[in-house]
């Protein structure tokens, strides 16, 4: 049974409650801290989007189409579709002689029920990164995002020896953009995160990937989410220390390079609400990033408000594991 | 602990769960069935709002302004603010000598971003229902929506009186609408509940207000809902015999006057998904519903797409506690 990460109030009573659990791993794949259960397999969904985006930087096709900063910070987004990101998408897809028809991802809709085109979609980026390593591996781009495919087999090899699992234990499903969605449990997706946080036993050239995607995620945060987004905020809250990707159904996670440490968490319930709460309260406590800076205090603390606009409840991180969290932040 | 009432799959796993509580009680308090901590109080939040009309109807205020059981279905309402639910609220607000301003429950954001008028807000209907008994009982209507005005005074003796319990031991707290929200046991909810389905208990005028907002309920389920939601299918579903209203946080309560019975259910985490898949397999498996029916179905049991439109995972109610539940069918 996993611990309450995260209350939700109204008035003097707990409104409703998100249980979940949190592994912190260092690069050796050593448990730092945990609470609940981190060995049952969890879908990270897009929390392993910079996982994801490793191949492309190692195979070389990053540096073959002349990639910078904003397309490896694409490539690594679940982005908004806001006006830069979707320009941007189309302008990579020109460049390796491709359009939106290329994205296996579908079209979006918009809030206001009006159709997007492919490139508005919030994985645009990591398929056009796919489509990239198809073009510089020379390989066939239809059905790039098929399990069995070049590229895909290259990166699910790369995220089972990130993660140090046997590829042939980690499940495979379809994500929500039709590009495989795999099974890892917290423990090891932790670990996975913090070899990008410290890459000292990768191999040179995964290390250098894995640095070239943390520092363009960092440079880049509008990029890997959008304006008012999490991700983006504790990016930017993180000050060059923190990468934080979310993922769909309560997943998030953290390469925090000033602690040498990676952080994953899923809510069981799969809310966003939780995830978001429960990271930046866990970042706050790890002294990653400053509880006092108003966008993680709005993460970590949010209030509830009715429609006059009066506080009539919030939602709050566990006290209790945020003071056992302080004292990881001691030991390191 | 609350059991898991839903689990949510993507390919071969469990990816996320809902738990929660489920009562079901008689008109005499009785608990019928149960799952779950039925005692602790929740917040029914807009699933009280046929209790909170109740009082509309026993003042003589309905009828001293002509309401029909458009307006009385209103009342009841958590609506999507559709032309129809707008139009007719600003004639209901037109016929007691009111406008718009005269609502204290704020003007909603529509899904574009634009801003909408304050008959669009989803309880427009139950704030107009108040103003009309305020009129009536020849009070300033100013302030209606405080749990001190004559008129809440008077909603809430009514609604402890159907839910059995002590007015002093009803923690009372702010909704999303500025109107108060009651903080009610389950068990509790349910017998108010099931007070409306079997009315053989009440006050002759209690009943027959009871019934009436019942009526209209099922005669107008558009009216209660809109175009697609849940409440809606599901009392279209009841053909006659069940009145279902949601409630913000993860709850759902039905009146099924078919089995004399009244149950109320709260998803611990506060999902919608969560609630409007346990009330249809919960009303499902009491053969309220019927499971055939595709609206119901697809409450009950709602695939998991992907964005090309595939299946690739799916939420479904415990089967065990629907086992259990098929018994109780059997029982009355």
């Amino acid at each position: 049974m996993n611990p309450i990460l995260v209350e939700v109030t109204r008035g003097d009573l707990v409104e409703s409650r998100h249980r979940g659990a949190v592994a912190i791993a260092d690069a050796s794949g050593k448990l730092v801290w945990s609470c609940g259960d981190v060995e049952r397999p969890i879908y990270p969904r897009s929390a392993v989007k910079m996982l994801q985006a490793l191949t492309l930087v190692e195979s070389g096709a990053a540096d073959a189409f002349g990639l910078g900063e904003e397309e490896l910070a694409l490539a690594c987004a679940s982005h908004s579709g806001e006006a830069f990101h979707v320009e941007a998408v189309r302008a990579w897809l020109g460049r390796i002689g491709l359009d939106e028809d290329a994205l296996a991802c579908g079209a979006p809709v918009g809030a206001d029920g009006r159709p997007l085109t492919r490139a508005h979609h919030n994985c645009s980026g990591k398929h056009t990164g796919f489509l990239t390593d198809a073009r510089h591996l020379g390989v066939e781009t239809q059905g790039y995002e098929r399990p069995d495919h070049p590229v895909q087999r290259r990166v699910l090899a790369a995220m089972a020896e990130m993660a140090g699992v046997d590829p042939a234990h980690m499940p495979v499903a379809v994500d929500g953009c039709t590009a495989p969605a795999v099974a890892l449990p917290l423990r090891a997706l932790a670990t996975a995160v913090a070899r990008i946080a410290d890459t000292s036993c990768l191999a040179p050239d995964r290390a250098a990937a894995a640095r070239r995607l943390d520092a363009a995620v960092k440079a880049k945060p509008l990029y890997v989410a959008g304006t008012g987004r999490a991700c983006t905020a504790l990016i930017q809250a993180g000050a060059g220390a923190v990468s934080a990707k979310t993922g769909a159904e309560g997943v998030f996670v953290a390469a925090v390079s000033s602690l040498g440490i990676g952080v994953a968490l899923k809510v069981d319930d799969g809310a966003t609400r939780g995830a978001e709460t429960a990271i930046a309260a866990v970042l706050a406590a790890l002294g990653a990033v400053d509880l006092h800076e108003a966008s993680v205090r709005a993460l970590s603390r949010a209030p509830v408000l009715d429609s006059a606009g009066c506080v009539v409840g919030g939602r709050s991180f566990s006290p209790r594991l945020a003071a056992r969290l302080r004292r990881v932040r001691s030991t390191r």
